[in-house]
């Protein structure tokens, strides 16, 4: 039997589940739609049927040793999952604790760019390192900190939203309620937001007028800027600096070896990465020069979610 | 015999020593000029002399256990100090080794900012916290930050450099050679600054107006305020509101439970506290609402230094 565990990815659309070795290789996955699934006990049950057929397809073959959940507004310290705007369950739901009724194993909850830095320590880039940062550039931008070697949660259990790192005094107005919020500017929406007020601003509107605002993605963006659009070009310049702040900002913090860019923005690739060495070159004050670089996630896009949460099992493996 | 550790504190202009006991009682200090020895050899020389001075006016009274020194630009992990701005050692000082050649006990280097964090820590309003962050308001801004109990070096060594968080994009220019650092704003220096600023930006003139830019300084801004002068309460309030916008980013980063001010600018008390507070409640996440503390350091000023070196010394010894 090949030692496994089980990743759960829980999406604001769908759930993702896989099983994985202790290599990182994906064997099997299955996808359970969280929308269709108001009631949260019902989820479970689905997600165990789901798990069930995985593990009976191929009997005899897994052995079991834990569960590990990447969701979003999970608590690590309670197993719950607490006022997610983009899930169909209100309130607190006790997520470890429903999935205790029907597996006796190990299971570790927490928040999913929380998974993609366990993820990223376990079986991508950050594998010799102990000091890190992983930005999950989507929707908004997640970050999950590694600080000798752990997982940083902090006193009230929610370090490490560096999304809401504030970054102009009265800037963009952001969905927490403030103002001047990093997401607001380095995410996929982010930069949408930036091309629409570049546009606004009377830069001079290119292959992207053909888009409504509404239609605008980093996507598109990023392809604008692989033919050599100007206001797509500039967006991206726009989008590096004020990462470059944010990323001279977690240095001066806690020093970090290594800042790991990944999710939809960053596939951009070398259209975000350059204007952001660019600026951190200009920003870095000089006794940090040199002590930190600027990596994209080396997991695999298509299964990194799943391997992240089943990483967050292996690693709480390793520690008992 | 009483078992103590000395703690000395390198300063730009003097240097203190003191014997300390384990609940924090400050025995006997000294002073050594720093200035008066550009010769770092011939400066550990007169510490030595100056320890043996203290401990032969009390022959037998004291067992020396360790040493702790919080010295600028220090490096734990190497024992030195480097490139000092304001001490007369150019260059790589390894001032631990050197000590070492005098005392065969356990000796412990740090910046002062962190020797500050552990002195909160061990003796002060800290004591039982894990995770809590040091403000010291003086020249500068610097920082010790403490997670699940220990200092936060990170990779580099120098990790808590919280005076060089970028709060404006294009703001006051830092001696670091950044543009709009923390500690260009919120220090002693900073709020002269800022005070400065207001007149030349047309704000009325009050008492402050007898002093020349030169001149000034926090208490006189401090006591300004006392009186009730427009000028000083402004400045007071835009030092209060860049500081709850760094607190804020600390937040968002490592959740601590404290935040403790300190030093100089500190002393100005609730005319730093109030607007800052004020700011706090305005800018802070929903979700990060009263889940920490902004307080004074409870450490007595006039030994609070050598209480910090010291403690960094029982820190180290309840280590090993």
């Amino acid at each position: 039997m090949i030692e496994t565990t089980i990743g759960i990815d829980i999406g604001g659309t769908n759930s993702v589940i896989g099983i994985v070795d202790l290599r990182g290789k994906v064997y099997k996955t299955a996808t359970v739609p969280t929308t269709k699934f108001t009631d949260a006990e019902k989820f479970v049950a689905e997600l165990d049927l789901a798990i069930q057929s995985l593990l009976n397809a191929n009997k005899g073959k897994f052995k079991l040793l834990g569960i590990g959940i990447g969701a979003p507004n999970a608590n690590y310290y309670r197993g719950t999952i607490e006022n997610p705007p983009n899930l169909p369950w209100k309130g607190i739901t006790p997520l470890k604790k429903l999935l205790l009724n029907y597996y006796n194993i190990p299971i570790t909850l927490t928040n999913d760019a929380n998974a993609a830095a366990v993820g990223e320590m376990v079986f991508g880039g950050a594998q010799k390192m102990k000091d890190f940062i992983v930005l999950t550039l989507g929707t908004g931008l997640g970050s999950g900190i590694v600080i000798n070697g752990k997982l940083l949660y902090g006193y009230s259990g929610f370090a490490g939203e560096l999304g809401h790192m504030n970054m102009f005094p009265d800037g963009r107005l952001c969905g927490c309620g403030q103002k001047g919020c990093l997401e607001t500017y380095v995410s996929a929406t982010g930069i949408c937001r930036t091309v629409i007020e570049l546009t606004e601003q009377g830069f001079a509107p290119g292959v992207l007028s053909k888009y409504k605002p509404e239609e605008l993605n980093s996507r598109l963006i990023a392809e604008a800027a692989e033919d050599g659009d100007p206001l797509a070009l500039e967006a991206f310049e726009k989008t590096g600096e004020v990462l470059a702040r944010a990323i001279v900002n977690t240095v001066v913090f806690s020093s970090p070896e290594a800042i790991f860019l990944f999710g939809g923005l960053a596939r951009a690739g070398k259209f975000l990465l350059n204007p952001t060495q660019k600026w951190i070159e200009k920003k870095t004050q000089v006794f940090f020069k040199d002590t930190f670089q600027v990596l994209f996630s080396s997991l695999e896009e298509k299964n990194a979610a799943v391997l992240g949460s089943s990483a967050l099992a292996w690693n709480e493996l390793k520690k008992s």
